[in-house]
């Protein structure tokens, strides 16, 4: 079968012929039907984030997956039912820990887990996956084109059931939120805080000029773009005002610390973004004095568990198909898969033939398509 | 009556004639027993934080206090009484706000409160007081003599419960726990780990040379003395082991960002402190990353309400004495009050005789006494 396969750091994606997998007792063969792309993944590619498993070269990417069971193998799924694979495994050397235990993978700290398509496993950009039937979640056909989003909307679930945590000691009632970044996270991000969370007030911080598809699925929604070359993050609240929640979707470093002035009193912080080493100068005085004079937070979120997937699929389902259309801007088969890494710049190292397809600042989200439905 | 009374930033604490006060409808007065002396208190004195009542020109300070109901009024509350008043009030102008109503004047933001002894109300270091009878929380007689020590405490009790509800959305079971601070709230709190929440391994950062009471307390109560001059915050890790939570104390602004390296995976910092502006740098991008791979939090917590108060009375209850015994260093009666000062360094303008007694590093916690049990 083909799959999709990157050596983390020296070069772009390439196709490569691997077996088709053999489902082990408990597993299930899963048929792939699109996985999605999205900042990790380029992450990987370059080499800053994630890794091969052990004793290979290449790293078979993706880990924003739906397909179809192709063989339930015994397991209570069905063969026909599409699922969304969840991202986290035990590491090649344990059966299981605690943490997988308890359906906390999300929890794990390092060492405790691998991600497939990321960290010491190989992902879902591949004709078939093997998978436990424990980690498959079941989605409803008419949503399967788009269940590549279920993982990326399974992020925001656990960073909301997390930053809700931080205020359930007090009554708290947020009205205004404000998701940092329009990417494709950002956006599905503002999709759910205006529908189905029905915040009165949603914004969304972003770089681009108008006229773009990004600022008009914002301003469909009913949210506040607001360009940050023009309002950065600490002079929101005079401008607009402050915010109850931010929600961080730009890996920018300042971001994680702006958010402080950003916030309403009794506010919350979610960061999402995994930025590198950046050295930079605060007022830490006043930030802590702040956090602690208006009971503010911060909160950091990676991954997301099985709850998290199951709750991304009803929301899935209640989000506007406009929202889904506008962001994936992209879905490419294997013949042009190229054009579904349009940022991979990565300078390919000689003897390597590769094309490079460059950012033309219309993509949001691609997605690779296997099979179709 | 006697009250000892500052103007703030001009001077440092003196006694001033004062008219007993008249309970309104609804108060009950109440006969000072005791009320202790705290950081904050330095700072009204100083002029660095809080403010005089509109129209006063002296605030009457003191806000951890314990008394005798001397009058109920018609209240609920029984003559011969101890009680421990609340701090926050709504402001001068309305009767009561969302957050008073709720029984969460703590949650409420600036302007919509003033705090007694610190901001906007005289405080507690009165001969007699008034207050609403809700505002009052009895206290058995048997703990009367160490009541003033039941705010300090209550201002610990809501950042516990802060801090558990940031990591209330997932099976969280920390053991250790890292105080930065050996002043009075930092030992109370070390011996809140240690006792009442039972942990297997607390640590108390503190910059204090042997021999010294509060280490001789910290390593009685079971707790690990680190002195910051041999071990900086972010080594602890190394040196010892990452803590599931650090309660920061010190009001040392670098706290707040060095305590997200101390923590360990799923871990939270509590800040406490209200440091002065003071810009510094950091490595922001490995602090953010740190926080979002390791699923971090920090919470900010400010003041306590009465559910606060009242899980104070039965820590207190429940406490080691010898606790509150080598905490307090002095109880003095208004012919020593300047005793009860010692850190008091204010400059006094020409005009205002007082005197200055020099902090002498052996004084952890005093109070004043109004009238003895």
């Amino acid at each position: 079968m083909k799959a999709i396969a990157v050596q983390p750091g020296a070069g772009i994606p390439e196709i490569v012929e691997r077996p088709v997998p053999e489902p082990a007792p408990g597993e299930a063969l899963v048929r792939i039907h699109r996985v999605g792309v999205d900042g990790t993944d380029y992450e990987v590619i370059e080499g800053s984030h994630g890794g091969v498993p052990d004793g290979d070269e290449r790293l078979v990417l993706g880990h924003e997956a739906v397909g179809i069971v192709e063989d339930a193998n015994g397991t209570a799924l069905e063969e026909g039912q599409y699922v969304v694979p969840t991202v986290r495994r035990p590491p090649a050397d344990v059966e299981t820990n605690d943490y997988f235990e308890r359906g906390e993978p999300d929890m794990a700290p390092e060492g405790e887990y691998v991600e497939r398509g990321i960290v010491g496993a190989h992902g879902y950009m591949a004709e078939y996956i093997t998978s436990p039937a424990d980690t498959l979640v079941p989605i409803p056909a008419d949503l399967a084109e788009w269940g590549f989003l279920v993982e990326p909307i399974s992020i925001t679930e656990k960073a909301l059931e997390h930053m809700y945590a931080t205020r359930s000691a007090f009554d708290w009632q947020p009205e205004s939120a404000l998701v940092l970044g329009n990417g494709s996270l950002g956006l599905l991000t503002v999709a759910m805080f205006t529908t189905t969370l029905d915040y009165d007030r949603v914004y969304c911080l972003g770089q681009r000029d108008r006229p773009d598809p990004s600022i008009d699925i914002i301003e469909r929604l009913g949210a506040t773009y607001i360009d940050s070359r023009e309002t950065p993050l600490s002079e929101i609240p005079a401008a607009y005002e402050p915010m109850d929640i931010v929600y961080e979707a730009t890996g920018y470093a300042k971001h994680a610390f702006e958010s402080v002035d950003a916030l309403a009193p009794n506010g919350v912080a979610a960061l999402l973004g995994v930025p590198a080493d950046w050295s930079f100068e605060i007022d830490g005085g006043r930030l802590h004095r702040e956090l602690v004079l208006h009971n503010k937070a911060i909160v950091g979120s990676v991954n997301s568990n099985r709850d998290h997937f199951e709750a991304a699929v009803d929301t899935l389902a209640a989000l506007p198909k406009e929202v889904f259309e506008t962001i994936t801007t992209g879905i490419y088969g294997l013949e042009a898969v190229d054009h579904a890494f349009p940022k991979a710049t990565t300078t390919v190292p000689a003897g390597h033939g590769s094309t490079t397809v460059p950012d033309d600042d219309t993509t949001i989200k691609t997605a690779v398509e296997f099979t179709g439905i």
